[in-house]
Formats: structure tokens, sequence, C-alpha cells
């Protein structure tokens, strides 16, 4: 049963951006399939963003609540934010990192780059490990309305459990955190 | 620093459907945030997806190879697909894990519901272990082109060190099932 396909490749034919907004652009693009049958594919294109995983002296974590319109719910989140155009995705994360929670960190270690919507984003995530941490003042950008507050990594993981965190970006990042703890990683 | 909001909420004030496709709509809505500005919220609607573990007797997991068009690029992900129009969740996973890989489970157990990409869209994923499982034949909707592999999940874990497998409902996954074969979950 498990088909050896070499080549799994979709060619592009045709693109087409039928919206343009301040975040997304959206493709229709046509494509030729590798049994060489024609079909399309919509998407969205992204710039990317960073997540932080900032773990304090203590071993708890600084998590965000923020509401998310798409659901109409609040989340409790790790911090991240959109990569700006030709912005370092390190410098990003230091950015993004103050200006939410006001915390500024010592030490960065980079921990991988996930995607999180592959069927129809290009978004990529980069992950980042920020220690020895020392709080600042927060600068939330206009417009950014968020709560912050710490969580031990074992309460994050039953919230996970209870289904109280439910944002796949942080859920994979408190499992890691976790393996990163018990020096699995 | 610690800033305690009570209400996070956004509200709605209008809504433009700009997009209509066979798999997405785009929205583009202006909203009321809490401190009373407007903003405006660009985002995706999708009929939401599951996600199977499919865990067999030897303790491997079944595993896709697929070309996901918006990256340009093959991944290494866990089987997933669509939730048709009113179709359970349940009935959905059974039916896509028979058609991508030709397994049949005797045995599933929901894990739980997470949300991959929360800043726009509404997409939600419904994750179940998928075990007892027995080959069938496969049958891929025409169209579906994919190659079926078994992978250890302490392979998984590696591939994820390495960055061979960045899919992020799938790193999240085989965290926990690492966590479900310890016992831990």
């Amino acid at each position: 049963m498990t088909k050896i396909i070499q080549n799994l490749t979709e060619e592009q034919i045709s693109n087409q951006c039928v919206f343009s907004g301040d975040l997304l652009q959206v493709h229709v693009d046509n494509v030729v399939m590798p049994d060489g049958k024609l079909s399309v594919r919509e998407y969205v294109t992204h710039p990317g963003a960073v997540v932080i995983i900032p773990l304090l002296d203590n071993g708890n974590l600084v998590f965000e609540r923020q509401h998310r319109y798409p659901l109409h719910q609040d989340f409790y989140e790790l911090p991240a934010g959109k990569i700006g155009l030709d912005e370092e995705p390190l410098l990003c994360a230091q950015r993004e990192l103050l200006e939410e929670t006001g915390y500024i960190a010592s030490n960065w270690r980079y921990l991988a780059t996930l995607h999180p919507c592959i069927g129809y984003s290009n978004e990529k995530l980069v992950y980042y490990l920020a220690t020895e941490l020392n709080l600042q003042d927060a600068c939330p950008d206009d417009g950014e309305h968020l709560e912050v507050f710490t969580l031990a990594v074992t309460e994050a993981i039953e919230w996970i459990r209870v289904g109280k965190i439910t944002d796949n970006k942080t859920v994979s990042a408190v499992f890691w955190v976790e393996k990163l703890i018990r020096g699995e990683w």
C-alpha cells in the first residue's frame, strides 16, 4: 500500500493576487499536479513571525492573554509578533518581548523554525528561548491590548490538558520547554 | 508592570467578505478595540480540520509526505483533513485515515482541539489518537498525492530536533504521543 512517489511537486502555471491587505495577501494559483492534472490552490502569504519562550529564573514562563478577533475569544499564549520588512528575526523577538511584556533577556537561544498552517499559508514561526530576564517597562504598540502574567511550566501543561491553552504555537513551545528543563533537548 | 485588563474584547462594527473561494473566505472587519479606538482585522474563515495520530502496535506512527504548495516544499506530517459540511469530526478522522493511508483503527481517543493560526484564521484542529490499526487499501481523493510511511516516535522527535519535521500540527502531536506513551497524559 505504501506508495513511493519520488516527485510530489506541484508546478505553478498562473498566479492571481485576489486580495492585498495590510497583513495578508491572498492568492489563487492554477497548478499542475504530479499526475499532470490541473488544480487550483488558494493561499495566504504572510511576513512570518517570531515566538518567544521567556523562562524566568524561578522556572515560570511569561505569558499573555490576548483577544484574537478571528475566533472572538481570548487566548493564553506566549509572546509573538510579526517580522517587519527586512527585520532580523532575533531583533524582532527582542523588540516584541520588550514591547509586549517589558522584559529584556540577556540570553537568547534559537530553537527552531516551524510552519503553523502549511495547507493555506506560507507563514513561518521562528522560536527563541529567552532567559536571564530583567523587567523594564512594557511599551505595547498603539492598539495592542494584552494582559501579562507568569505561569509555571507544570501549570501550563495542565492548562493544555484541560483545554485552557489551545494556541498551537504555544502548545508546542510548552512541550518543548518541558523537554529543555528535563535536559532532553 | 502586569496590567490587569478585564475586558480585551474587540467588537465588530462592519464585515466585508473580500474573497470567497472553494477553500477560503477572506474577511476585512472594522472593529472597536477595548480603548474605544477603531482598527481593521483581516482574517480567513476555514471549515476546520482533524489531525490523526495513528499509533501502530509496534509503537511506530503512520506518517505522510505531502507537497504543500504555499511553501513550495514537501512536508512530513501526520494524516489530517478538512472537516466536511455538517460532518462529525470523528467520522471525518476515520474517513481521512482510511482514504489517505489505508488504515482502519478500532480504537479512537479524542485528545484536544487546538487552534493553529489565531492571528488571522478561525481554523480549529481536532486531534485524535488512533490505535489497534489494520491495513486496508488506501483510496486517496482524486488529486491527492502523498507517500505513506511509518516512523518510530523517537525518530520523529529526532526529525523535529534537526528541522526535518517543521509542521506545527505534527510537532505538538509528536510531543503529545511521547507523553502518552510515557503515561504522562
